[in-house]
């Protein structure tokens, strides 16, 4: 049996609180939908921050919607060098003791103290493809992906299994360069 | 046996032929030395240039030494897409139709019709270890490259033989950055 699955590259972004967005935006302001994403309900706003570390900041970072009950900066290491933060790998939520940075909008700036980290590789699978492919919640496997010169196998890759989700695996964009992801491309559960 | 290879991640860099320098530091000027590379003679020079592309430029680009016959610009997937240029995935010296840009020095600029690539994956091996790893000069290789949270296995490594050269793996930052490389780091040739 095939264990393919989609996968998907994600820029640099931001997750807001409603307190934060009131903040950056001004109080009361709701998120605008420029592009629904896979995951069900899942989209990116219209509204954009600037990202700032200690040596560099990062301009016109897009906000995910909806609102999160915490802020969380998800960039590259690549960012995190650029902008000078030693941020951890982490999975979605997992913010505690992660990087600090300073988040400005047009109507206010938040300081974090923490929130800033580089996303875990990870597989979002329906409960219906996690039972196809026999993998469950949590597992950690790797990913076999083909391309034309930077052939890799990606190893420490968390599975999460939801209801809600669509199935894709998601790697950030410096996993994205060094595996040489152009247009739509499929991995292997290995 | 082991087949264990030092893994070096590359910065973006720039090699420039001996004409190039003149225009771009002044008639009859000489590299000066920053730092040695792991490859006997090679060096990072004191030296700097802009690297400017359609959409942005990057400053403060190592030139390093010594001079080659063509200039060459090494920059990663992530770079490439930043300055707005489209990058084939190369060996170092196969430039033929590769990305354009613009270079500038102190003294000068130089306008390369190409020159751009992004550096194929490689491993650098003395015959000696060659011989004990049972590999050949052109072979493409698998390697295994164990870290905390990106463990991954890099396909599509090309084996490179020389008499001067000392052995090591040398990827980009993306590669790097993909893997959560961290100071001294060891992979396996599988």
């Amino acid at each position: 049996m095939e264990r393919k699955v989609l996968v998907e590259v994600s820029a640099r972004h931001v997750h807001v609180s409603k307190e934060h967005l009131d903040i950056l935006f001004g109080k009361g302001y709701e998120l605008t939908v420029k592009k629904n994403l896979s995951q069900p309900g899942q989209y990116a706003a219209n509204e954009r921050v600037t990202v700032i570390g200690p040596k560099k900041e990062l301009k016109n970072v897009t906000i995910l919607g909806p609102v999160r009950k915490a802020t969380q900066v998800e960039i590259s290491l690549t960012d995190a060098r650029t902008i000078g933060v030693v941020a951890p790998i982490r999975e979605s939520g997992n913010i505690t003791a992660s990087a600090p940075c300073k988040i400005v909008g047009p109507a206010g700036e938040v300081e974090l103290t923490e929130g800033v980290i580089v996303a875990k590789r990870h597989i979002h699978l329906t409960p219906e493809d996690a039972e196809k492919f026999k993998v469950n919640d949590k597992e950690i496997v790797s990913v076999k992906i083909d391309t034309d010169g930077r052939s890799s196998i990606l190893g420490d890759v968390v599975i999460r299994v939801r209801e809600d989700f669509a199935s894709a695996m998601h790697i950030d964009t410096d996993e994205g360069n060094a595996v040489g992801i152009t247009g739509e491309t499929y991995g292997t559960i290995i």
